[in-house]
């Protein structure tokens, strides 16, 4: 599990965490799973494979938070087809789920092509994806 | 229509808008529509209204933006019911849209609890949403 | 002169401008001010310079500011030596001073050698430089 | 010592951390110091009591960071008479200083009047910011 500590310049007027930064709080997490799983996604951006945010679905702010608070984040692979990899999040604030929400990526060349992974280039994350999916499923 | 400039602080080490700024861009053209038919939202919470951001749906990230480039963002009323309204926006830089969301608002008073607008206390708002709606569908 | 309107996201639970945005607000002042005297930063970068902040000076917050305030910014040289340039800001609202501070900037190349402009690389912005560094003193 | 753990969404096209956000590590690092120090600052915004910066100054970008790097962050009292507060920090990556720089605060009560701290109203706070002072000098 991730934690992120809310900073104050995190807070906006309402006093609150700002909505945009839980997307941030969710690419620390993503990135931070990634590694724990196995693969930096640092190295891959090196060896030239990108893996954007192409989209955000079930975005749900439930409760608010503020600096001071430590925020729990819960990664888990949603769906994943060796295309498309949907990563669901749940953040709670001391047992509290304050958020929920899924990202979807893509894998993409430097250049810009989509990379199928089952195909030959990463044999070893399409394999460990899959085998989240299934835990999760 | 609402005008964002990319800034250089928008950007991140892949050289484009990093993903999380376009949901502030979302709330920039969100303030300036509201602002636009007539009911300034710096105006509500001084009155002690406030309407939080509650859920995200059906972002997408269609194609990278950067600084320099200027993005055109169309807001519209995608549905309300004087409880809850999504907003619907479409951005474009230079008529290729690059994003696409729905963002959900409630309306809260000072004390956290649900103010819908139908009711008593912002009968104009309310009449001007429902008429938006009408007019998108 | 540059203008920038402060958005929601760009408060804090102060219910001001966090003070960090304000760094922000020199980088867009001060890009905007290369352009209007007839460098394009960004085509600059592409042509392989760069110019990063190397220091901030004499940063003064007098008074705050927030969502919904418009922000003056005058941008001038303050001073330059081929080697090194000093820009300066005043940020106004409604005609009161809220910020005053310098920004250090070197000129690097893409291999991070210091670039002296005065040498051979690009005479016209030394030339510029040095102009408007006279015109302020 | 506090510790930041550089993200993605905090680099820019030039690859590096954004030189916007040192500002914002300051005050992570700043919070952390007053916590250890036996004052929350959570704990003083709630009595009442703000410490906002009113300056930056010596502010020195030495070297660049970026994702996946760990700063470390060393804060110290460089200036205290009870009215001006000056912090200093040092940050380094794997104990090369990439970053130095002093923030300026004043106390003020809510309704924005300075709050002298050695006047009556936190003689404690005051105590240990002058005790800090003498151990660094």
């Amino acid at each position: 599990m991730y934690q992120h500590f809310v900073q104050y310049y995190e807070t906006d007027k309402m006093g609150v965490t700002h909505h945009s930064n839980y997307i941030r709080f969710m690419e620390e997490a993503r990135l931070d799973f990634f590694k724990k799983i196995g693969f930096d996604y640092l190295d891959f951006e090196k060896m030239g494979v990108m893996s954007p945010v192409i989209g955000l679905n079930n975005i749900r702010y439930k409760r608010p938070s503020t600096v001071g608070d430590t925020i729990d984040i819960e990664v888990s692979v949603k769906a994943y087809n060796s295309i498309i990899l949907t990563v669901h999040y749940v953040m709670k604030v001391k047992d509290t789920v304050i958020f929920e929400g899924d990202s979807d990526h893509c894998f993409l060349s430097k250049e810009g092509k989509m990379l199928p992974l089952g195909d030959k280039k990463f044999p070893e994350l399409d394999r460990k994806l899959k085998e989240l999916l299934n835990q999760e499923n």
